[in-house]
């Protein structure tokens, strides 16, 4: 199977989806950075009283999620009609961390994966830029698709979760 | 030692750089994308032949990198002198994949880390999108500062390469 | 009654409105800026002449209009039909002042009060730009909804013209 | 006195700075915008507990101001050095508002002034968007330069304060 | 016949389109670069083995076919379902160039003219600057529409193909 | 002799002009798009009295040289000083057009040529979308750079003028 992005040539193009049937899609997307137990600390303290990291990061993913098309060069510009994007301090597995997870909905007749998966890059960046001053070796990892509906391939979903 | 991108009344702003020494700057970041092996197959054979995912996902890397200070909220605005993406395919341990690194040079009063993280987020995510058609599992992962130089603080390097 | 940009546990995001009735939507927003006599008379010289601050404050905020949910962090995007942007001199109460008031609409299934506001702030303040040199006390004032229709909440006209 | 966005045919350009000194610039502009006293309270209980609208907006207008030169025609593009927001809840004279006075600084050829009332409005903008489901009369007021300095024409301050 | 983005009083707008019909649009526009014939050489190697001039240029084109309404100051943002850009070396006539043709689809209530044309400017732009340190005389030419479709006005033909 | 964009593997870089002086740069570039003889007559007509097509194609130029790094991938991002866009009506040869030639200036590392070309792309590209109502066969052509200063090649300058 070869990659839609490009014709027979090879030449790359923006896929015609103009056939496509406007449908109800979604996508959720997932990842985390991880960082030192002091980081989180300071993240959860400004989470309570002033500081607030997740607050700007979550503003940036949804930001973020509008710009896809901008960004990612052969992506569809969508209207969106739903973001939302979750954060969540975590210290399982003893690896201090902020979860990711960011909706993303539409009409139309292409999918918000990449919306998705943007917003979550964003999101995370910006908490890598509050927090770099104290922990520049924080990680951003695993991030992934976790779930698409909608359009003609109907339900994916991660077998990893 | 508390987060510099909030004032003590733990408000957001812009960190006043106005103080700070213009000097040569230099970012290094990198980054992974790990896929079936399938999937790194046609990534390769478009290298050599037609559909260069490789060569897409490098424009996109550096255009991404001159919008950072639109993406990221507190990001100062910066004339970047230097940008190289290097994106090399692996199958070390098993895991196929595509590395991603990034290196960013400027003279300014602030360093180039977030300009580096960001385009290889966006090399990252444009493979995603070219491939998402033949394997939705794949994941962005080990996204991190590799090196930096300039400025106050001088050099800092990973201790985990 | 809460806020709507905010979910139960006080975490903004993008309202979903993919349940909504994509209905035709119109908002009218104006406001003004005030300046001394000369100011207002340098104006109206090249609204006749040379010099034509008016054509292009309403360019400006034709332009801004389109880009209301780069700016506005929880707007939806949205792709507008028509765009009118009326700019008046006026001397009223002793006051020289240049009056905006600016038209939007789409079809969508949310309204268009964003736009139509951001318009009528940008042309308002390209007016300032232009005449900045010969008078920096101009004052922008009294910006405001006048009114909307479409969607759910039917039409709203301020009670206060 | 001509403006000097024209030249002596009335047609518009971006004015030669190029044989400006390179100065410390400041600029500060204010603004407010007033609202029912129930919509105040709503905003008070956010800023302590949740739904942080005078964050969010804080966020929004530190954005704009980096992209002042993508919205006023014939500003010239400028590296900020600083941007700092700040929003004050008030019911002086019987009349609810939230002031925003923003500060911008850089090192150029020409002053900010219209990154910090860009940044005023784009502010105000944002507080009315999230508030504007529970009353759509506020009124965005008294937008306008409180000082600045640097450049030729040195320090100016508003008499109106 | 007078111009349709002027209302009776010669003030500019953007056209009121929502009474037009969702019909499917496509417009196909063409251009060209002339250079020496050792620019084209250069340009050739590269298309077969490093140094992709060409993929680069489509890229630049696709990802400027949807900034249109950011540039083009009257302009409706349309939601692109199709982007084609087509280069191809030619040395007709004893003239060295590349040609450019590109092909933009949308269902819509108005034609994607703008954004056919954009796309061929931004594509020849991206060769021009790719290869300007050693051919500085290229010259971009005979850049026009040859085909629409779609809406009231139906089917456009140059008649100087 | 190779194309500076390409590293020696071929793969696209942004140059790396951080050793380069910072000196005065300037570049002059033009254009004209062609059209009917009833097509000028009106854009004439607007020009003296209403509907002003070439003040709303000069700002469009204006504003589109500051977005050059935006839509030419390895673009540098400049901090212009200096935008000049002249346009005027012509039949010389009984060819109606409207020729365009565009002045930018700036202190920096690298020249301005791609922002002198921007420019006059985009200023062509508004007059034929504010007249492709009544001509859709214009036609723009011999867009190229006519001059250009500054930096370690000096001054270059069209044998062709």
């Amino acid at each position: 199977m070869p990659l839609t992005h490009f014709n027979p040539q090879g030449e790359a193009h923006m896929v015609n989806v103009g056939e496509k049937a406007i449908t109800h899609r979604r996508a959720i997307a997932s990842g985390k950075i991880t960082m030192q137990a002091s980081t989180l600390a300071l993240i959860q303290q400004g989470n309570h009283k002033k500081g607030d990291v997740l607050g700007i990061a979550r503003i940036a993913g949804i930001m973020a999620s509008k710009r896809t098309a901008d960004l990612i060069p052969l992506c569809h510009p969508l209207a969106l009609t739903h973001v939302e994007v979750k954060l969540e301090l975590t210290s399982a597995e003893q690896v201090p961390a902020v979860l990711c997870q960011v909706t993303v909905e539409t009409q139309g007749q292409t999918g918000v994966e990449m919306e998705a998966l943007t917003a979550v890059q964003v999101s995370l960046l910006t908490i890598y830029d509050m927090c770099k001053a104290v922990d520049r070796g924080m990680c951003m990892t695993d991030i992934r698709l976790i779930h698409k509906s909608g359009g003609k391939s109907g339900i994916w979903q991660t077998q990893n979760p």
